[in-house]
């Protein structure tokens, strides 16, 4: 068993320390190979780590490095280059950079994040933009690998097919689906159908060796396990990411008006609330954790600002799997085979 | 009262003729303004018509006019012009061109249903492009537009403006909101974020006098009632329609299969189902009956294919308000409000 070594931004998101460091305790508990890097406000983590658990077994196992400074929600990402140099999230990358640690997750500044992966880590050679990743679950199975989710906008066709064989990478890689069926987000199944950035983005990726290129996906795919990945601009994905957030709340919220109508509903409810928790579990995004950014020199996973414990944890969890499956090693070996002699549109 | 005379294309939708046919009685009842004019194959129609409570009374508003042929869901949407000049869809649209109706509604073809319109009936002077607007539920009252949906694809930035100032309209005239809040479907809240195209949309918009343009929509937006009225191009809008029918989807299936696990489930489902029932019903898409099409000049109604008679009865309906409205001649008049003196961007 190799040990990997994440580096946590301790002090992003809403419930930053305690939930950040709880998260961390229980990963360490379920993840024997993890050695855990603890960034943030060394005055503020310190005192916390004993009433967490953090027992001695645990801390020979964990590393407290210091960082000044936390990037704000009404920070620019760009903050991080300059007046927040000695924020969490950018010392969490600086380790990753150095090779003291194989990835860093941050439940903080999701625009502060990106910045400090790409630009303080570096990206993949061959790789001109990375992508957010999300992971839509469905009832088939493993979940849909939905790339691009950060607002990365305005791309271009090959960006795009990027995204499609980074998505395809992790698919196989971390989530073990064999031959990952891939598909560009359009507006119909046909090949005619798209518009003039996805259908030259599906026509870079037609007939690539070593990709199992479906053909086009439509909205509903993203939910029905008929593609493993499905790969789209960061205008898109990030709108549909948000409506299904949206969505989901309409439907807790109005489930929940609704079954406690009145004494009766309420009896029911009470009778079928484990099934529907049951249900919701299966659909919620803290099972996941986080979302990987792919293509940059390291693991990179960033979590929602709302994350608890378990989202913490299991984000954690994502990038032991991704440091093990050695993630942008593959994905600088597949985005090579791409195009074996030349640029990859740059 | 004024009568109002709505053609319908029979022969469209997966249910055709039966549940066109019913839906058309339905509305009859419903709507005693309605004036109803059945297209398509007379033969098949006359014969059906008793049996499905066409009675006397309901013979006196309704006429037949015959169609010879269908447009199938394998013919491309060019073929109305020629190949398929007489089918049930070109010829309600020719209806309405030669004022004999003011209104069209099919459940069939959805591409040749949106050329029949645009090229048949044709285009309100001052629009470019005629879009489809989709109605969604929320928790808090009255449904938001959301247009552009028609895959109608790689808008420029005026078209995207132009269907913000279509939906409000509709949004006043129809659904009866006063001065509704308008937004761009965008990556964030602030001016600054989007793309290339939105970020220009947005820039036409701001300051129109007559338009209360809130700024930014984010995808969760569409269905918290924060909005009234959603703008954006036809491959996010179609993207994002179909990804909530995907997860309508999952939803269901999810919940019967979490609610039938076992017989105590199934006794508390039992319990809870008629307000489960009535919950879905607020978000079911056949209480709107269909998608306007806004920008041509006469009323074009859109349905779903797999609209039963309610769905037809409720798209009927959506026909006659926006009839009602006279919704093309206050599109007229508020596209030339726009910019009085010129063109709008052709």
């Amino acid at each position: 068993m190799t040990a990997h070594r994440i580096a946590l931004d301790v002090m992003g998101g809403d419930h930053a320390p305690q939930a950040t460091l709880a998260g961390a305790r229980e990963a360490l508990a379920a993840w024997p190979e993890l050695r855990m890097i603890l960034v943030g406000d060394e005055g503020r983590i310190r005192p916390l780590l004993p009433g967490l658990g953090f027992t001695a077994p645990f801390m020979d196992r964990t590393h407290v490095v210091h960082a000044s400074q936390v990037l704000d929600f009404h920070d620019e990402p760009k903050a991080i280059l300059k007046e927040k140099k000695d924020c969490s999230i950018r010392v969490a990358a600086q380790l990753v950079r150095e090779g003291q640690a194989e990835g860093m997750v941050s439940m903080g500044h999701t625009g502060g994040a990106m910045m400090a992966s790409v630009l303080v880590i570096g990206k993949v050679e061959g790789v001109d933009r990375p992508g957010l990743a999300s992971l839509m679950p469905n009832l088939q199975g493993s979940p849909t690998v939905f790339i691009e989710v950060g607002a990365n906008i305005d791309s271009r066709p090959e960006h795009i097919a990027g995204f499609a064989i980074m998505g395809a990478v992790y698919a196989e890689e971390v989530l073990g689906v064999k031959e990952p069926r891939v598909g560009i987000l359009s507006v119909g199944e046909e090949d005619t159908k798209g518009t003039e950035v996805t259908l030259e983005a599906a026509s870079l990726l037609r007939g690539h060796p070593h990709l199992n290129f479906v053909g086009n996906a439509e909205g509903r795919d993203i939910w029905n396990g008929r593609f493993d990945v499905i790969a789209c601009d960061g205008y898109v994905g990030n709108v549909v990411l948000k409506s299904a957030e949206g969505i989901a709340r309409l439907v807790k919220d109005g489930l929940k008006e609704a079954l406690t109508a009145n004494l009766w509903t309420m009896a029911g409810a009470a009778i079928v609330k484990p099934a529907l928790m049951n249900f919701f579990k299966r659909l919620d995004y803290r099972e996941y954790g986080g979302l990987p950014l792919l293509g940059v020199k390291g693991v990179s996973v960033i979590g929602h600002g709302s994350s608890d414990a378990r989202a913490v944890k299991n984000g954690i969890g994502a990038a032991v799997r991704a440091a093990e499956g050695r993630l942008h090693d593959r994905i600088q070996a597949r985005m090579a085979e791409r195009m074996p002699g030349g640029s990859n549109g740059k």
